[in-house]
């Protein structure tokens, strides 16, 4: 049995034009976009409490976070900075109608850093435009320095690579000029901050280049666009 | 501008016929099939490593290894058994074909197990059946206690989870308890394995299971499906 689907061509294309007039959006208030991604566990909402604590009389930050189910990491940063959770009912990745909806539910419209915590998956939310500036990836050193070249489409439309969990280095066999040199090899131009979030370690560094490139996207400078 | 696809509306029925082909081709030959599936970086070919060195002399294993990229995986399996590496080209999950292919370049037609280690993600690889027998989840300490409730498919779906890297508990905020009781909370029947692979601990229970169940396989009594 088929049967006949009329498909629109045009909805990835729609996406993208939605995705691209949200940063314009944000760009014209100037609100710095970043969309961290990283395998589940990495420590995305451990960074953002850490984030929102350093940023503290600097920066008026938000974030949307993502998930598939439950309201767990809303939960956990709901003390630190104005939030919305996304659920996305078992869908893999974030796409731009969830991140409008959310935004217009949160309660600051003019955050200078908006935050969006994507799903916990390596894979799939490397093929979507959120509308944000920058596009982040976490690696925790317990995953293992290989990952990059595993996953090379998200390492390759990243603009930052954040390490997590350096405090774990002395029980992992993590190298961290191993993981830095096979995600340079996809991504010459990744920036490379290591952290801890317990305890914090390496936060003002990482917090230091958000607040430049807000910096530099408010006198019209904005990072290049990866893909 | 809009273009006319016409579906075939059995190709995930097909799909699903030819897991359950396989599946019954494998029970017939004796030979236990099992899907692992986790985070990127949870330690499934670490435990594979293991599980090979443990079964020495009392099962033949063979495997079949998922990425999106490169042949990491099967080079370091290739010492501990024999092995097919499938490579995805940037999918997020295995489809049945693809083992199929690998099960026929495999240097070993009749193992007792056949594991197939899944691309590492928590989320697609639950909706696609691979012919499998045991669907086994990993979940590393490090990746926090909360993962079930939030994954919720990949738990429900699965006949055990395999609670790994468990000799970094004591610097890491997980609780094997409460991971449990949320794991189970959304499939009460999981078999439940806490395992280290470096230094290897909680290999000796985790392979008894594998053969247990082989040996009910043989008997025909089989795993129940779990959707």
């Amino acid at each position: 049995m088929s049967t006949t689907i009329v498909v629109n061509q045009d909805v990835r294309a729609e996406l993208r034009a939605r995705a691209a007039a949200f940063r314009q959006r944000m760009t014209a208030q100037g609100t710095l976009v970043v969309n961290l991604v990283s395998s589940p566990g990495a420590g995305k909402t451990s960074l953002l409490q850490q984030t929102a604590l350093a940023l503290r009389d600097r920066a008026k930050p938000a974030v949307l976070v993502g998930d598939l189910a439950t309201e767990r990491d809303a939960e956990r940063l709901a003390p630190y900075l104005p939030v919305a959770q996304l659920t996305t009912g078992g869908a893999c990745h974030l796409e731009i109608p969830l991140v409008e909806t959310g935004f217009d539910r949160l309660n600051e419209p003019c955050p200078d850093l908006l935050f969006i915590e994507n799903v916990g998956n390596l894979v799939c939310p490397a093929s979507h435009d959120l509308g944000e500036h920058l596009r982040v990836v976490l690696l925790s050193t317990t995953e293992g320095d290989d990952k990059p070249g595993k996953y090379p489409k998200m390492f390759r439309t990243s603009h930052a690579l954040v390490i997590t969990k350096s405090d774990l280095l002395p029980h992992v066999p993590f190298r961290v000029d191993a993981a830095r040199e096979d995600a340079r090899k996809i991504q010459p131009e990744l920036s490379l901050f290591v952290t801890s979030s317990y305890p914090a370690e390496g936060i003002a560094a990482w917090c230091d280049f958000l607040l430049e490139t807000l910096v530099r996207l408010r006198t019209g400078v904005l990072p290049p666009e990866r893909k």
